[in-house]
């Protein structure tokens, strides 16, 4: 599988090998259920807790598998990515395990822990304009200079297997889950989860999660092409960037809908969160389980896996504080 | 076992017998580790997660097992309490789970949302001056009034058994700890762990932990009395409490030392655990681990068994907002 091929999209197999080349790095998370957001929601929901994860979200996943899948030769030249800032701090580490470069381009809007947190870990940091444009232009530049590797946050087949991992150990455990919901950004996650759960279990239904400031997702996956993204902004740092051909691709086939909340849903969810689970996560986190208490009717009385994507955030002004 | 004889001490088959008591309440909680704390403390820290045990705290333990070992006479005429806080909820809860009623006298200025879990859980709640005579004198109110059995929050040997059991489990999990460290307020957990730790593993080292502004277990560890408490306000609104004549007996034959630490080191500690862990705690629960961090020359390269004892707090406003 060569990750710098558009249309490649990764099978079960791949994100089974995937599984297998990340353990080293990726923890193994745990899934928790709580029986009063049960009541609340009338679903049955698993929790599968990527906040504690190693560098605080999943991202590590799919960027442990790109890095590893590396040959010496392009190792060597190190990687570069652009990202609004989990993917950032999960490529350093994963280019540190391996001892290589990694420089990341970074919107200058990002939470200020995600910075901290990529350079704790080594990486390179270049802050640029919150723009898809500013941030392709600053990466061009930086591969043309040090002909490393482009480890795209979504745009890349390594990336896309290594984010259905976590599909993967949720349906081991919990192998009679009726339905699995995760954020949609750029589609890396919801992709790689949709193929997992679609060949893991047939008659599973995948959900895409995204808020309604940033519906760019759920807008393409009605047109049928990828819509642009209007750059609104929204308490859901993580899921401000666009889809791409390929992830929307994917989704098109495998994902049944892609659900948008409000950005009061979101806050009110994730405080509902913190105080059930006892767990710190992300505002973007929060937004499939936003999706399931507005939706109720999808998912009400099903057996719901939910992606909660990371726990990096800071902690000095929380979302519901004015 | 009586738990009205006030000099009567649990032994570790107690404790054994109320892990089974409690087993259809209690939860088993999780042990969390940081490579990331580690390397600041120099310690190597097992944490035990009781913020995600039933009702958010550790207390359900010791609750339970009292409730679940009142005859069925006891049982009709009801349970009585005062508390901060979380006993009063785990009162309520496991007074739920035996169908009887549950009446909790709390000091007016316990956190809200502990009132209100309390309230959730059918509990009969009654404020009160924050005052030990003032709590005591609406618990003998209550028990002429309704002939019910008090459960105090720690002087009660059924309760102290209950507590323990964390212990029980944390060592199950990791036989090899070198230390337990665990915060001292009446001292019904920290004697419980003591009773515990110290039965299973001979030398084994106990610590107790607790805020300067709130040191009267330190003090009364020193002078070999129950020191009064001079009433000082910390952060730490779990570790308000007063030790008592059986609990400190027990830590003054079963406990290493007593440590202390300053108000900006729990709330910085506090702060570091939410970052690392990605869990909620309250201020309580980071009280050893401030003392780990201060008295680094006590726990440095020890295997330390940590007592995360709750997540229950107002999270509208967190202690490191000025």
């Amino acid at each position: 599988m060569s990750h710098t091929d558009s249309s490649e999209v990764p099978t079960l197999d791949d994100i089974r090998a995937a599984a297998t080349r990340i353990a080293p790095l990726a923890r193994r998370t745990p899934v928790f259920t709580s029986s009063g957001l049960d009541r609340l929601s009338g679903a049955n929901a698993f929790f599968k807790c990527e906040n504690f994860q190693r560098t605080g979200s999943f991202k590590i996943r799919g960027a442990s598998n790109a890095v590893l899948s590396l040959t010496d030769e392009q190792a060597r030249r190190g990687v570069v990515t652009h990202s609004s800032g989990n993917h950032a701090s999960a490529l350093a580490c994963a280019a540190r395990h391996r001892s290589i470069r990694a420089d990341i381009v970074i919107p200058h809007n990002a939470p200020l822990s995600k910075r901290e947190t990529t350079e704790a870990f080594g990486g390179i940091v270049h802050l640029c304009e919150p723009t898809m444009a500013a941030r392709n232009a600053a990466v061009e530049a930086l591969l043309k200079k040090t002909g490393a590797t482009l480890v795209h946050p979504y745009d890349n087949a390594s990336v896309i297997a290594g984010q259905g991992t976590a599909t993967l150990e949720l349906l081991e455990n919990y192998p009679d889950l009726d339905i699995v919901i995760a954020p949609a950004s750029g589609g890396g996650l919801l992709s790689g989860t949709a193929i997992a759960a679609l060949a893991l279990k047939p008659g599973i239904h995948v959900f895409g999660a995204e808020p309604e400031r940033a519906d760019d997702t759920a807008r393409s996956f009605r047109s049928g092409r990828v819509e642009p993204v209007i750059h609104q902004d929204t308490v859901a740092d993580g899921l401000r960037a666009t889809t791409c051909e390929r992830t929307l691709g994917i989704i098109r086939q495998h994902v049944t809908d892609v659900l948008t909340v409000s950005e009061e849903e979101i806050v009110a969810t994730m405080k509902l969160l913190w105080r059930y689970l006892k767990i710190v996560i992300e505002p973007s986190a929060a937004v499939p389980f936003a999706v399931i208490l507005r939706h109720r009717g999808r998912f009400a009385g099903r057996r719901v896996g939910v992606l909660l994507t990371g726990g990096n955030l800071d902690l000095d002004k929380l979302p519901w504080q004015t």
